[in-house]
């Protein structure tokens, strides 16, 4: 007898069941003030998240594995309840989803940064004097017209320095490296070990960005392109397959909302204050059975390694929770997709914490958010893809497993 | 294109950052005196490692698995970050490396026990009588002279009744069963269910037993030998090839020395006290990025059953700490490979207390080293194998894993 492993929590999945809010604040684990011993969240005042952890399981996940640090792509992943380190998102594809391009089957993605490079090639600034956003389209623009035999060929703006192409097109293959060399001084690198079923794609790029050189030579500050991030979309089946819920994201920032639509979820329009993401929620809330909900500048601040400010947005996450609860979720399940301490001035691999609020909820002790007191929460240390379990258990979305 | 799934953290470790020590003191781990309820780590007095508890984020590692109890081999492999079930290291293996023997690919390496057996032939005394040293030195060097058809042959002392066979040629290999029988009054095992491609190295071992017994046939105890562990080195990326780091090991006793060996640390030579461990530190702390550094009395007084001693062990280990922080590592993990408690005179699958000092560690609140301490520290309860990868984030050498 063939007994295939089922994939759990796939399995027992239900389509009925409570409404469930994942709520996100990004970056939101931290390290101590070496004043106070205080971290971000704890040194905040967060009156909301205190209560909130009050009636909730609380405790700690792990977002990839111990001592990883993730980068916002598997991190929200595995919040999302997949193998983040199985099935890895390309950049390209990311920020195509990012800015709600319909990225089909076997497109081929591509992360662009303007940058400047001098009479010899090297690159002088590699965001180009960060250009503003309206310079970064018209470049775009000019760029989109570029033609290349028997493929189409799509250039968006992003932000700032940062744009997309796709190319579309059969036998296209993702893979190639990086073009940027991380470094000022050098020239864009070449692609290098080029797999035969690459072929085809690399020299498609190399015209492009011959063509594109030429187009931006006069340009004083974006006069080069680098590639990073050349991927094709997974294959992976969607939340709404695996899980058996109508799922909504609600989120700002391009990245959050590209994940979330490649697996499958609808994307709201755009939010980001408390204000919109509580009004998105509310005027959403009939439509869908899982919220997805992104707040970015616990992690911004924290890449800025300002602490008082990250303190400051840590406040400002603090009064989202109230407009949740506002709506009556069943489950609401609060946390931070990875830790960027302000002390580290990047993300990092330290335990996240996480209060899950719910009527079945196993309610611990803890009275206060934070990563010292919910290090002896009830849920103990965990991994970030148990969350997703953990929240369809508690709105009774899932049957019991074998008889 | 086919992304393999990478393989953590070797996929983001990097050539810079700080220096790791890992300092194990074996069978670390204990279990409470029913007199006082103190555990042999909580009965000793440990100034300096509960004053690392206080500087440090604590926790509690499982070696291999929740009720498995390892031998030395797979707890140091699993310290190291190597899944210790699914690559198994013969004990003929890491005898032969311990007494830095150089094993090349494809030899079969057998740990030797001298015994004493009976007219009939069957064992008296496993150990035969436990020979001193210079008995079995003697002995190995008559062994040595055996000559078999198309091999070469190596028989080398390690201490009192043990010996190292190594067979080197051509379509050799490991697995065969071992020949002690485990108990006396019964001759030594046969070998069985040999299959066809172990069938050459049977019947060279059975040649070798055989001129052997011939040779010792007149000695009044060691007049046999058994077989245990016969092994070939197993096919693994080196410590250097996975973390990019410099390593090297500082240890007295040879099985540890052989196993850092195996994983391509640079094994420097033999200390044993805290003196000797901390000199032999400072001496080498400009040339390598990672120091392994074992401590061995914390273990063999636990398996002597004697608390007391283990409580004075665990005081002696107690000095080496400060001589390590003395040269400034950027991270500090202290902990054992596995628990040995002198209740139960042998190794255990009790969790074994970790402390991680370095400047980024979420230090929390446990202000002293020990088992009960620790089960409520922030790093929670961790599997042995993912300690390699906190160790190298705290040092700064892990890049972020996805974009």
């Amino acid at each position: 007898m063939n007994l295939e492993r089922p994939t759990l929590p796939d399995a027992v999945a239900q389509e009925s069941g409570g409404k469930v809010v994942l709520l996100v604040a990004d970056g939101l684990g931290g390290l101590p003030h070496p004043g106070t011993g205080l971290t971000e969240i704890e040194a905040a005042s967060t009156p909301n998240l205190d209560a909130l952890a009050r009636e909730s399981v609380t405790g700690l996940h792990v977002p990839i594995a111990p001592g990883i640090t993730p980068g916002s792509g598997p991190a929200h992943m595995a919040l999302f309840g997949y193998d983040p380190v199985g099935c890895v998102i390309g950049r390209g594809v990311l920020e195509a989803l990012g800015i709600g391009f319909g990225l089909a089957e076997g497109d081929v993605a591509i992360r662009v940064n303007f940058a400047t490079v001098d009479a010899e090639g090297r690159i002088t600034d590699r965001r180009a004097g960060r250009i503003p956003t309206e310079k970064c389209t018209e470049l775009a623009e000019r760029l989109d017209r570029i033609k290349l035999p028997g493929v189409e060929v799509f250039v968006r703006p992003v932000k700032e320095h940062r744009a997309v192409i796709v190319l579309r097109g059969a036998g296209l293959e993702g893979g190639l490296n990086d073009t940027d060399p991380q470094a000022t001084g050098v020239p864009p690198l070449p692609f290098e070990g080029v797999a035969r079923e690459q072929e085809k794609t690399a020299e498609l790029l190399r015209a492009f960005l011959g063509a594109a050189a030429e187009m931006l030579k006069d340009e004083p500050r974006a006069n080069m392109l680098t590639l990073r991030g050349i991927s094709t979309r997974p294959d992976i089946p969607t939340f709404g397959e695996r899980y058996r819920v109508r799922a909504a994201a609600i989120a700002g920032y391009p990245m959050y909302r590209g994940v979330a639509g490649l697996v499958g979820m609808d994307v709201l329009p755009p939010a980001e204050t408390p204000e919109e993401l509580g009004a998105a929620l509310e005027g959403a809330y009939g439509d869908y059975d899982f919220f997805f909900i992104h707040f970015k500048k616990t992690d911004s601040t924290g890449e800025d390694g300002d602490f008082d400010r990250k303190v400051a947005a840590t406040e400002l996450f603090d009064t989202v929770v109230p407009r949740v609860l506002a709506v009556g979720p069943d489950v609401l399940l609060v946390t931070g997709d990875h830790s960027t301490p302000a002390a580290l001035a990047s993300h990092s691999w330290h335990p996240v914490p996480v209060a899950l609020r719910a009527k079945s909820a196993r309610v611990d002790a803890v009275d206060r958010f934070g990563e010292s007191a919910f290090a002896s929460g009830g849920l103990g240390v965990v991994r970030a893809t148990d969350l997703m379990a953990l929240m369809l258990a508690h709105a009774g979305r899932l049957a019991k497993f074998g008889a």
